[in-house]
């Protein structure tokens, strides 16, 4: 099956923002066995829609519509698409009802305008929207499958997850499958000739590698029969991975390494506290975003100042003058006080400059110290990262869950 | 002008990186008076590439191609636009001399294919490469520009600037300016009605509004003389905005509440330190996001357990006994507490429930409790949100960089 995605936006054509929905959506479909051929991008002008859309029904035959279906005059996407197709537009009791509920929900007022929202095209499968007041909808005509979605992704992607693919997936004869195997540590190049034979030699599965901030992904896709004939092709190519590459596979269920060491965390009921500087909270943001979290994390000191450091983790005044907040005995001193604090298993810290300002000579930015205290003592690990602010502070917090990964680890053996 | 921007290459349709050339040269035309009426992508297909960049031909007066301009055999652009253009493809000397340049330069050895990029249509004006191996080039065709680009953006970005632009800005007979009005607190539908007569009765400037993450963003566009003449037409329009929306509007700058609210704290040089707990120290990463934060952030006390509450904020005992960790009076006591501990002149709390766990009746997902402890006393705000625990925590930082500013805002006064 052929896909096609049509963006509605103005903001998309002023360059406000890119079309990562249309990205998002490219990802996913080959896993319902679904090939994507077209992306366009139209303004919120129903002429020019109902181009692009007439265009996509006579090539496509699956056209997923992004945008346009909010309460305002210039969201047009359900009016243009009933339009094409000649269906009239119907209201929803349901859907009224759960507009009523979100507003009430958040004590605003819910203006005649938002009543837009619960008007569909006759005939058609509501997707309802639990983070938005605009749900979305499947509409199935002379054998084209057309699909309305929000524009924001915080809405579309689970709208989407949960009620698209399956879908979809139901309808395509085949099926591709996908693992993805995550490595830290070992740079791409490193990567493609550990596997280079492994890479070259296959047709099903295939083997793509690429680099994403920080780390190095393997996408292993193996194509199969919709009954299931042709399955189990990627576990051997797992392991084979894993025996040459080691440790520095830290998933093949395309879990981060927040995520993985969190599990690690949870399952050996190690509890753990953090003493931020740099990463000024994202350690614990990155960590706390994991449900179920709560039973091993105790708490982060994001302690910015000097005072702070010392009030609230007993860094000693000294250390402070005599090596600096940055350095290896400061981030020794802070990790061994947050877990004396704090009273944890495990106690991590982060000291160093994220920039842009604030290196020196000795001291540049992108230098950091963190260390991870633990009942029989403290790793202190020096890390030297390039890159703007938040490629540093998104870098360091990689490296500390590796760390914490890589401890656990160590202790299960 | 009307603009359209095609960009050529398999791994967009696969989803592996966003469209964001389209992106960046959609925000830079407007600056040269033309504006962008479609976006495509397609995969590196002679067929559909050709069916692609015919219809742009029949409705664009200028036609941007990014991508496909490589070695290899599936770089098909330029053979594919001459084709459709019928003019024959010829070798360009000096592109040949660069190459070989290039090559030597970095003492790699050129392999036939690259010459493929040393020719052009006939009659074309080539844009020098700086930084890669492939040439641009600049089509003139019965009143329809055509550019073609390479894929690479840190290729792109330079040839458009240095060249493209300049090109397109002199064929221009107006330029186009917009602003962007950012707000929060109040919804889409209510934005427009307040501004309804605005929205409807301005051709120029034209109003758009969308709704994105909890906030929503008006986008004001005048159109102007090339000479300056038709300028100055924004303002009035934007103070005629605030006038209706009041506090509401946040931003005139395109800079997030964050931002807003950290300039606020900086400006009044008033000192800041958070206690958060189903933020999970979010609130600190995003503020720490902001160069300089470090003059007015002392630290964030990140405590998830019960007991580091009442540890490190002096939450009493009762409180928590009494009426839970998630209620107005911990909140209420964790801002107080977090004020002293770090003796700044602000302490911000939050608490809640971000779920997907842990919800009750009384107190469902999405409920939070945040607090701003003052040198006079202490605000509480209760906030019922809904979403994903991600949704929830960014919301929550919205709320709580917005209740900043209005304090600050306030005490301005």
């Amino acid at each position: 099956m052929k896909a096609e995605i049509l963006a509605v936006g103005t903001e998309l054509l002023m360059g406000q923002i890119a079309n990562t929905n249309a990205q998002y959506i490219s990802s996913r479909l080959p896993d319902a066995g679904i090939g994507v051929y077209f992306h366009d991008v139209v303004g919120d002008n129903p002429e020019r829609l109902r181009q692009s859309f007439s265009l996509a029904l006579s090539r496509s035959d699956v056209i997923i519509l992004t945008g346009g279906l909010g309460p305002t005059q210039d969201d047009i996407t359900k009016e243009t698409v009933s339009e094409v197709l000649g269906r009239k537009l119907v209201l929803d009791r349901e859907s009224v009802e759960q507009l009523e509920e979100f507003f009430r929900k958040r004590n605003r007022k819910m203006t005649r305008n938002n009543l837009k929202q619960a008007y569909f095209p006759e005939g058609c499968r509501i997707i309802r929207n639990r983070n938005g007041t605009a749900p979305g909808c499947i509409i199935e005509e002379e054998g084209r499958t057309i699909v309305l979605l929000p524009g924001p992704p915080s809405e579309l992607k689970p709208m989407f997850e949960e009620t698209v693919m399956p879908y979809l997936a139901s309808k395509a004869d085949h099926r591709l499958e996908s693992v993805y195997v995550r490595i830290f540590g070992i740079g791409e190049a490193e990567v493609e000739t550990a596997l280079m034979d492994l890479i070259d030699g296959q047709t099903n599965p295939t083997i793509a590698s690429y680099a994403k901030d920080g780390e190095v992904m393997l996408r292993i896709t193996a194509r199969y029969q919709k009954d299931g004939t042709g399955t189990g092709l990627i576990g051997p190519m797992v392991d084979e991975i894993r025996k040459r590459l080691g440790d520095a596979v830290f998933s093949t269920d395309n879990s981060s390494l927040a995520e993985v060491a969190a599990k690690l965390l949870m399952e050996k009921k190690m509890t753990i506290s953090l003493a931020e500087s740099c990463t000024g909270g994202l350690l614990a943001a990155k960590l706390t975003d994991i449900p179920g979290i709560s039973a091993v994390f105790d708490r982060s000191a994001v302690t910015y100042s000097n005072r702070a450091k010392v009030e609230e983790l007993g860094v000693r005044q000294e250390t402070l003058e005599k090596y600096g907040a940055v350095s290896e005995q400061t981030a020794s001193e802070m990790a061994i006080g947050i877990r004396n604090v704090s009273g944890t298993d495990l106690g991590v810290s982060v000291t160093g400059i994220a920039g842009p300002g604030g290196g020196t000579d000795e001291k540049p930015v992108g230098l950091v110290f963190t260390a991870l205290a633990h009942k029989d003592g403290v790793i202190v690990k020096r890390l030297d990262l390039t890159g703007d602010r938040a490629r540093i502070r998104n870098l360091t917090c990689l490296h500390v869950f590796d760390m914490v990964r890589r401890h656990l680890l160590s202790i299960g053996k």
